[in-house]
């Protein structure tokens, strides 16, 4: 018996349409990947008539936006992860499976994972990103970057463990490149790792140690463009370059990194000689496009119609980070939560109007609800289109934008405590060095 | 420059005693290892008239008691751990070493660690236990124990990853085998495993799976002894059994594990054939009893004086589980935190009477306080000697007590937050597979 079977998952309710005979099944839609674009299709299809699959190589959905704040010890991985399964545990006609794809078989329309294959109807893609190197893979593995927990992780038990080593370390200069952080890219992610990095060694870290003065700690954001967060108006991108400035931070923009290795970073003829690099700078879609040999841009997204499906394969949708979609003026949209979860949703309905024999929806259409971005404690930047906030009324809508953003009743209590603690008190909750003792690292 | 030095650290209070040249500079006590028996040690200390250099190989303090919750994802590690520095922040005559010591010079009075010293006036040896698995070391890779906050996560990823691959296995008999749970060990720590992974498969799991039922999953306790928890009063042990037989543990006692391997246990002719093997069953001192070429137990515990020093050695007190001592009718008392941390009293207050010159407390006299152990939701045992507890008004206590000593307000909060909503929804907060993908583990 093939054990991809569906007789495991109930009955899904009668399709409205009626149709022939080959219609009585209702049709199966795999998702693969359950990220902000492939859950909102997802939950999308929920009273659809459609028998449907998702598949994700980790058993959680992760909120992203707050990954930085793991990383820096602000956050349990928990509170901002939840299990696929119980997101979905109520919707009766979705089965999760955990494993990893190695190929699409289009003309078969299978989707191959590890050996054996789940057949498809119609197909989401919704498998993001990765970071790039610009063709340096061997920069992996010293300048880690930041998409999963497991990243997040690895990054905060680097930068605990940089504070450990210098506390214990009898040379200056050792000392001095233990306690200066690079972090790569003047993004979202780049600004918010500095200025959450700059906290902790100036703030939450002062008291704790002896022989060292952590907030001597040099953290240097390196930006190639010409300015911090560029999808930002540039008011907004000079107050963020000031506000990370006040914190300590070093900002340098027009400075492409040239070179990583043990000792630190190359801006060309320069050298920052430092012990933790972070890699905030480049992405590159998933590997997606080679599954479906498909065209695509520079950083591997696949380019698809305007109704988000592949070209010639009207059953393929391509969403989130993996697509490379154009606003009405032609520029790319960015590869942020919003934009994949609006897509997600246009999946869910044209999928589930095909479904039930309704026609389909117009070309999809983002529609900006803003652009927030955090530089630290009581300071973060919003971009409403006409109006724009900085500051602490910021801040303000930032933290409250995430709490509501966040699933489950449960994450958004603890975020929310957690965040009013460390407020209080200028402490960090999650300061651990897990996976292994201190001198592993050595 | 000796890198050691402690001129980094800030000179401490005056001594009391008045006292010839060599006295000018206060005694260096160097503690090994921050858990219960070292940080109340080292706590008792901070106003003494004593320089503090506190040596562990993790930059946590774990609050032990609740690590099954973390292993069966109730509980974040943040939640249960606190930087070591953190808890010793303001202790201004103390300063804080990350490292692994690998031996002792009881001679030069020294502790070293990966090829440097630590010289010391006294030493507080407080280096825990670690699993026996009574000569069969080969046995650690496939029946993991639980010790510290890796171990957790560990054990963590292998339940909920058996349940992914239950879920996506075509043959019955293997699906029967990643659904059945092998517990060795019927201490405190067996129990409470046994109950949560229990409450686990059956409640908070049931919904979320389509081509398992969870609910059918067999959790086997098994105990060589003749009775669950010995250290409880025998009726109290009877109740557990009944506890957990009624949450649908199945409890084999009087069988001791003979064979451990991918396919199971042997338990002599009988086997279990399970993919989840939990260590519950013996403990071991720390190697310490090597370092000091010291008598020892068959479980390594070090014998010590009345005083908790080590014979011969005024200068060394050996305390908590790495240490063998006796009550008053001659029994030796368990390895629990109650009885680590009144050790490391007892030796902050003897050595704060030496270095202030007064008389040395009487010799070291455990009271015993009670012990508290849980079966699962609404329900735990507890043994005050005269008064005994169990079901639901057992486990209040146990909930209230446990908050209460827990360290930090921040952790005392989550931990009463997750539980709570935990017991609101059946739910389980921490269900991440972290640490690679589940292909990793296949």
């Amino acid at each position: 018996m093939d054990h991809m079977s569906t007789q495991t998952l109930p009955d899904p309710s009668p399709q409205q349409a009626a149709g022939d005979a080959a219609a009585a099944a209702p049709p199966h839609i795999v998702i693969i990947g359950a990220g902000f674009g492939g859950l909102w299709a997802a939950t999308g299809l929920a009273s659809a008539s459609v028998r449907l699959t998702v598949i994700d190589e980790r058993n959680y959905h992760l909120f992203q936006p707050l990954l930085y704040q793991v990383a820096t010890a602000g956050l349990s991985p928990a509170d901002i992860a939840e299990p696929i399964r119980s997101i979905l545990a109520r919707q009766k006609n979705t089965r999760v499976l955990l494993g990893r794809v190695t190929a699409i078989d289009t003309a078969r329309r299978a989707v191959l994972l590890h050996g054996r294959e789940v057949p498809y109807d119609q197909l989401v893609i919704a498998t993001g990103a990765r970071h790039a190197y610009f063709g340096h893979e061997e920069w992996a593995a010293l300048a880690p970057g930041l998409k999963n927990i497991d990243d997040a992780t690895r990054v905060r038990r680097k930068i605990l463990t940089a504070f450990e080593r210098a506390e214990d370390e009898p040379d200056e200069s050792e000392r001095r490149k233990l306690m200066t952080f690079a972090i790569v890219g003047g993004g979202a992610t780049g600004v918010e790792m500095a200025g959450a990095i700059a906290e902790l060694s100036k703030v939450a870290l002062a008291k704790d140690f002896r022989a060292i003065d952590t907030t001597m700690s040099r953290i240097i954001l390196i930006e190639a463009g010409p300015r911090l967060l560029p999808s930002f108006p540039e008011s907004l991108s000079a107050v963020a370059k000031a506000s990370l400035e006040k914190l300590g931070v070093e900002v340098r923009l027009g400075h492409a990194v040239t070179q990583c290795d043990a000792d630190g970073v190359a801006l060309g003829a320069e050298r920052i000689a430092c012990r933790t690099i972070i890699w905030a700078a480049g992405v590159e879609a998933s590997p997606a496009s080679q599954w479906l040999a498909a065209a695509h841009d520079k950083a591997g997204r696949i380019l698809v119609e305007r109704d988000l499906t592949l070209p010639g394969h009207p059953e393929i949708f391509v969403i989130g980070d993996t697509a490379l979609v154009r606003d009405s003026k032609g520029r790319p949209l960015p590869g942020i939560a919003s934009v994949a979860k609006q897509e997600g949703k246009y999946v869910a309905k044209a999928i589930a109007a095909r479904a039930s024999g309704r026609p389909a929806p117009r070309a999809f259409r983002y529609r900006d609800l803003g652009n927030l971005a955090t530089i630290g404690r009581g300071h973060a930047i919003a971009d409403f289109g006409r109006v724009r906030l900085k500051g602490r009324l910021g801040w303000l809508v930032w933290s409250v934008a995430h709490i509501y953003f966040l699933i489950g009743f449960r994450s958004r209590i603890l975020v929310a405590i957690n965040w009013l603690w460390s407020y209080v008190t200028f402490q960090r909750g999650a300061r651990l060095i897990t996976a292994g003792t201190v001198d592993r690292d050595r």
